[in-house]
Parts: C-alpha cells; structure tokens; sequence
C-alpha cells in the first residue's frame, strides 16, 4: 500500500536494525484518516470472506481493529493481556511472547463473543516474530470459529513471523512489507 | 444520551454494587457502530472548542478515542501504561491507580506528541474514581496544552470521581450517569 510506505518513509524512525518507531501516526499518536485508508485496503483484501468478527490484541491493534471494522460492518473482540474483574465466566487463552516488552504474557477472550460458527478476520499493526499472531490464530482455533487471515499493517519480512504464520497455512496480508531498517538511511520495502 | 443507556439495560450486567459488565459492546467486544453514534454525541458535544488532539488510556479508551476522532479530525494520543523499546526520548509521566486490575501504574506520553498550542479533549470509556482521568490530566497539565474537557461513555456517579474532577473545573460529559446498580434488578441512570 503505498500511502502507507511512503508515510513510514516520511515519519517512521529507524532505531537500530532491528526497531522502526512509528509512534507519530501508527502506535502512539494515530492518524485517524490514514487508519480509515488502511481499513478500506483490508476490506478490499477481504471483503469476499463473509466476515463475522476481527480479533485483535490490546493495545496497538484496537484503533486500526476498530476503524477496519466499520467497513466490515462488524463487531471487533480485542484479546486482553490479563484477568481483569471484568471478565468473569470461561475463557480462551494463549501465550504471547512480547518483542517490544521481552517478556510472556497470557492472552485471553471471552468464549462468549468467539463462537464456531464465526468466520474471524485478525488485524494487528506489526508482524514481526509472529508470536502475537500464532497467540491470536490459537484462540481462534479453539473456539473451532473459521479463520479467514490476517490483515497487518506492517510486516517485518526480515523477521521470521511472516514465513511462519504463512506457512501454517493462514492467508497473511501485509499493507507494508519492510525488508531492512538502515539506520541514518531509511527504510527498504519487499 | 438514550441509545447508550438502552444498550446498557439490554447487554449490561451487573455483578455486585460496584461492578457493571459491558464486555459484549464496549471494552471487549466492540460494537463499532455504537462507537460511531457515541462520537457523533462528543463531537455535539465539544465541535465548539477547537480540539486539536484527543487523549486517551491503553486499551479499552482507544476504540472510542479513534472513532470520535474521525468526527473532529484530529490525532488521537493513547498514554501507555509502560516505558517500551518502541518510546524513546522524552516523556510526561503520572500515576494512576486501577480498580479494575487493583494495582497502580504509571502512564507516559511522548513530549513530541503533547504540545503548549494544543487543545485537548480527554476520552474514556468508564468514570468511576477517576484515577485514571486525574492521570491523564495531569499530563495535558504538564505539557502546558489547553483541557477542554472529558468525554466518558459510562460514569458511576455514585463513585467519586465526577465530583471530583468536576471540582478541579474540568468539564465532564458522560453520556450515561448511572446512579446505582443493583444486582439481579439491574442498572439506574441518574
């Protein structure tokens, strides 16, 4: 999507090889209008799936989740990352391995909101090493409910989370795919 | 606002005096359409007062905070709950105290995003203490910006927190204000 790369070009921030900072439009402060563009892509991409609900992870993925959704018309379910006193009765949970905090958190949703006649539609803002993604593809599978894919907003391809996702046999779509981060030079797309 | 309050008695539920659900629509599962009527009201709400950038809270404010947002068309801030790799460089910080996670937190925003000439309107889903607006204001307050005031989905006005802000001179708007919960009865709205 070349909107979006060319905003990453302009404003995202290379910290070393392996860290691209987009917290000025993407996952700090966000560019409403560029979520609603990158909403309409993932409804282009997907529109054909007979969608049902999106599944995201607290706490980057809910306003693009959420923005996707309106397209989809849709609710969106985000996956929390602890037990809180507002989530009583029976759960689907995984293991998420956080690249951005270096530490394992469980993940959880509610299995009154993923049914197995839902037709489940992921979006999250990176995909990096996959670990948010397979936590996220885990629920679904165990709420029996269809997946339909992923939908990310910038994919890492030099990391491995991508060949991993796609090669369990999930339909990955990635709007920016990033094949190195130059530090002082920029950014290079696949 | 009426919508909301219907919504509340339909899928709301109420688990002890202090507790209300509303996991099915608004802070697990997302109704984005509800999410767009209740940006269409903050918008009637505050469309005089210039906004320049919305505030808000990891998780549950961020799906509320992006789809009011679309209305003003303005950035949304979400303050994190932790320093990450992802956040370098200068930050305003505070406290904030849960009741929902029964812990306290510090919250930071960037410097860069939260500026002297902005006008900042506050968004969350729940006021009940009011930590977590107290926080938040005080990080609108430090960067030298303009309050504009608070938008809350939902306010336990038998808690503290309105009052209490309310008394600091901010203006609050919360679309529903309920006045007690009473389980196995359900929910009364001031």
């Amino acid at each position: 999507m070349t909107l979006l790369e060319e905003r990453i070009r302009r404003d995202g921030v290379v910290r070393g090889p392996d860290v691209l900072k987009v917290d000025s439009f993407l996952n700090h402060q966000i560019d409403v209008e560029l979520l609603d563009e990158i909403g309409k892509e993932f409804y282009r991409l997907f529109s054909g799936e007979n969608v049902t609900k999106i599944l995201t992870i607290e706490a980057s993925g809910i306003g693009v989740a959420c923005i996707a959704a309106q397209r989809f018309h849709v609710p969106v379910i985000f996956a929390k990352k602890s037990q809180t006193k507002n989530i009583a009765g029976p759960v689907y949970t995984s293991k998420v391995e956080s690249f951005t905090h270096g530490r394992v958190y469980d993940i959880l949703v509610s299995k009154e909101f993923l049914r197995p006649e839902d037709r489940v539609l992921l979006i999250d803002d990176f995909l990096a090493n996959g670990s948010a993604l397979q936590g996220l593809i885990s629920l679904v599978r165990d709420a029996g409910a269809t997946l339909v894919g992923a939908g990310i907003c910038i994919e890492k391809a030099f990391q491995p989370g991508g060949a991993l996702i796609r090669s369990m046999g999930v339909r990955v779509e990635s709007l920016a795919r990033v094949k190195a981060l130059r530090e002082g030079i920029g950014v290079e797309f696949l």
